[in-house]
């Protein structure tokens, strides 16, 4: 497989690439960007040459998504959400088994790798079957240790377990998080709990907030408070919480946000699809809210594409304001790579000497980018993830000229254990 | 060439190709679907061996686009409608040439050939230099000879002698509309002369209905009548009518075209970047209105991918409506097929014995179908035009396994033409 170029690197140079309108060469070690220049001569491991036909950006990073709930995807969609989830996610969901998620979350790597994502946020169940198919596909995640009440897999005992299992191990690619659900599945003491676990650790928070209406609704009758203003209370609001929809917030609610420096993530398609309703991107990105972008799970999307859900984004906020000129491409952009690897604490999410190798080359002569007047509103408003031609991530290559290693059994293996799941 | 299939073929046998989830033979002659069985043996010019791993699907088709409007992709994104068309499109439109269009018709084509659209509704200028593209790509395309006032290009004159030329010459693939541009740019003498003009020659009338509010307004200013109103008061409504845009429609102007028996075209991802509005797909489907799908132009979109269409349509209803069962997968699917096929009157939009063969094969091994519960829905809400392996159109194959022919010279040259125009 040496032609592929598929072994781990030590050393990487990548000549004549297009950053930012300009050929340069970059200088990959030991998985960072060590130099970037106009002409590198160092000798490396490996070597692409672009030949000034590909462009290189930040990898795309996913803001919110349930990896491994890939192999429901397009199970159930049209209809009302108590019953996708009722009547056709959670029992599924009931019967799913470690191996299931293990090809899962291998399928949706690979799916991920395709379209130029190269970290995930994720939040799903069987994380010693996630975490060793995240390992093995070479992209960068940071896995969610899930809390939930009511669920046998969600207990505080069950996430410190596998937190031990996984402190030990030295990842070069996963770190986690801790992962409440949300307001109505997880109690308050819980909640309490994971906020203090998560800061003594120095881990990122992952919370489901106010999705739909109907979460605001329940929680003023429970608390006579709206989700925010509850979470604030019981002091679980910090700049280390990424708090995926955030659709049905107050202005009350947003200055809270704003204040604790939390981080939201905006997930277009589910949103739209589901019916959960619009992302108030504007007043977010008014009150200086750090903005992520999210796929969340491939069940309710149905892909894991960031170039689509890009789009998708600018496009719901522009029509919903009547203005054209808001959410802009440059925007969108942002909300995929710099604004995420602040919200998830990892050096990525821009091309600096000094910060992890989490590259991506695109096709400039991919027919999306065809006249090529503007690289970024062609990548936002054109480009599906088929323009991404080659992806490294933390130094290593993991697709070479559209190829990925293995690719073939994930898929035979992932079908296979989808059409099991079903008739389970 | 011969290998790349290119030739145009007198017969093609698809040998195991599922069809509705049935494996299928289909034997093509003469640009017809001659035969649809689980077996034929007849000898053919070419062949297809599918071995159960790929779908067979009508090709799509595209209700309404401008395709040379490609070249200026990318220009002036992200600000106000105004400003774009008078800062930026219209004064680059201005300098356009026959031989510009030209290449970016062929370019256009090439991205819907690759994407599965094998049929196209167009509205352009340099009628002469985009039928020559049409005609040398084997797409399928409605070609709108354009009527607007004060634009030398657009009269009356201009367009009768267009229609003497090509009335004359046999085409197996385009056919023609009258396109007036719309009712604020077009006379109304002009467009009742178009109206009869359409129905002596039993020709499609193309026409931007009610795109922006503002339309709306002006209309009601100028004639005390909203703009369907005004059309049907004129006799212009009548189900030759291919209408696109039809956003900011009345109850009464719904019941009219739903009377007339019009056909309206519902351009999602343009109406939501340029802020245009949101298409009353509900209100129109109850009244029973023919409601066809398109990308509008390149420009506006920024791509003509009509899978992200059917998606983008689906989910824009879903939200709006605050309804996730709305606006189905598969009605989206009949949106770029057979209501297309019924308004543009030709026999295309489905898989039947005797009508014409614009076929696309699907590889089912992609990975936005994999696991594959549910091709529909795969189709609309988890692939891009990707997944198209294939296409035949009027019973040749003008794409085999992702290759089309004359590709590379088309995106050297239409990337020459562009940037000419833009320092022109």
């Amino acid at each position: 497989m040496q032609t592929l170029c598929y072994l781990s690197a030590m050393s990487l140079l990548i000549k004549n690439v297009i950053l930012k309108g300009i050929r340069k060469d970059i200088y990959v070690n030991s998985g960072k960007i060590e130099k970037i220049s106009s002409r590198i001569n160092k000798k490396a491991n490996q070597r692409i040459d672009c030949k000034g036909e590909k462009a290189v950006l930040p990898g795309l990073i996913n803001g919110h998504t349930h990896a491994g709930m890939i192999l429901l995807r397009g199970v159930g969609d049209d209809i009302p959400l108590k019953d996708w989830l009722e009547k056709k996610i959670w029992p599924l969901e009931k019967n799913l088994t470690a191996d299931d998620v293990y090809w899962g979350t291998k399928l949706a790597c690979l799916e991920m790798i395709r379209t130029g994502t190269t970290c995930f946020n994720d939040m799903y169940w069987f994380n010693k079957a996630s975490v060793q198919a995240i390992k093995e596909m070479g992209i960068r995640s940071v896995v969610g240790l899930v809390l939930l009440d009511f669920d046998s897999k969600g207990t505080k005992e069950n996430l410190e377990k596998f937190w031990r299992i996984f402190q030990k191990r030295k990842f070069k690619t996963i770190s986690f998080s801790i992962a409440p659900h949300a307001i109505y599945t997880v109690s308050q003491e819980n909640l309490i709990w994971a906020k203090n676990f998560a800061q003594k650790n120095n881990l990122i928070l992952h919370l489901h907030l106010s999705e739909t209406e109907k979460e605001v609704k329940d929680c003023l009758k429970k608390y006579k408070l709206r989700p925010v203003e509850y979470l604030d209370k019981i002091g679980f609001l910090n700049e280390n919480c990424v708090l995926a929809h955030a659709i049905w917030l107050s202005d009350k609610e947003i200055n809270i946000l704003a204040k604790r420096k939390c981080t939201v993530v905006y997930n277009p398609c589910s949103n739209m699809k589901l019916s959960s309703g619009i992302f108030p991107y504007e007043k977010l990105k008014r009150a200086k809210i750090n903005i992520c972008l999210g796929t969340d799970g491939p069940a309710s999307n149905n892909n894991l594409d960031l170039f689509e859900e890009m789009k998708t984004g600018a496009l719901l906020q522009k029509v919903n304001a009547m203005n054209p000129v808001i959410a802009s491409a440059a925007e969108m952009f942002n909300t995929v790579t710099k604004n995420a690897a602040k919200a998830l604490n990892i050096k990525i999410g821009q091309i600096k000497q000094g910060d992890l190798a989490d590259l991506i080359l695109i096709d400039l002569n991919h027919i999306s980018l065809i006249p090529g007047h503007n690289l970024i509103s062609d990548l936002v408003y054109s480009c599906s993830g088929d323009c991404v031609s080659d992806v490294i991530c933390h130094g290593k290559i993991i697709m070479r000229e559209k190829k990925v290693r293995g690719e073939k059994e994930i898929l035979v293996q992932a079908k296979k254990r989808a059409k099991k799941l079903l008739n389970r």
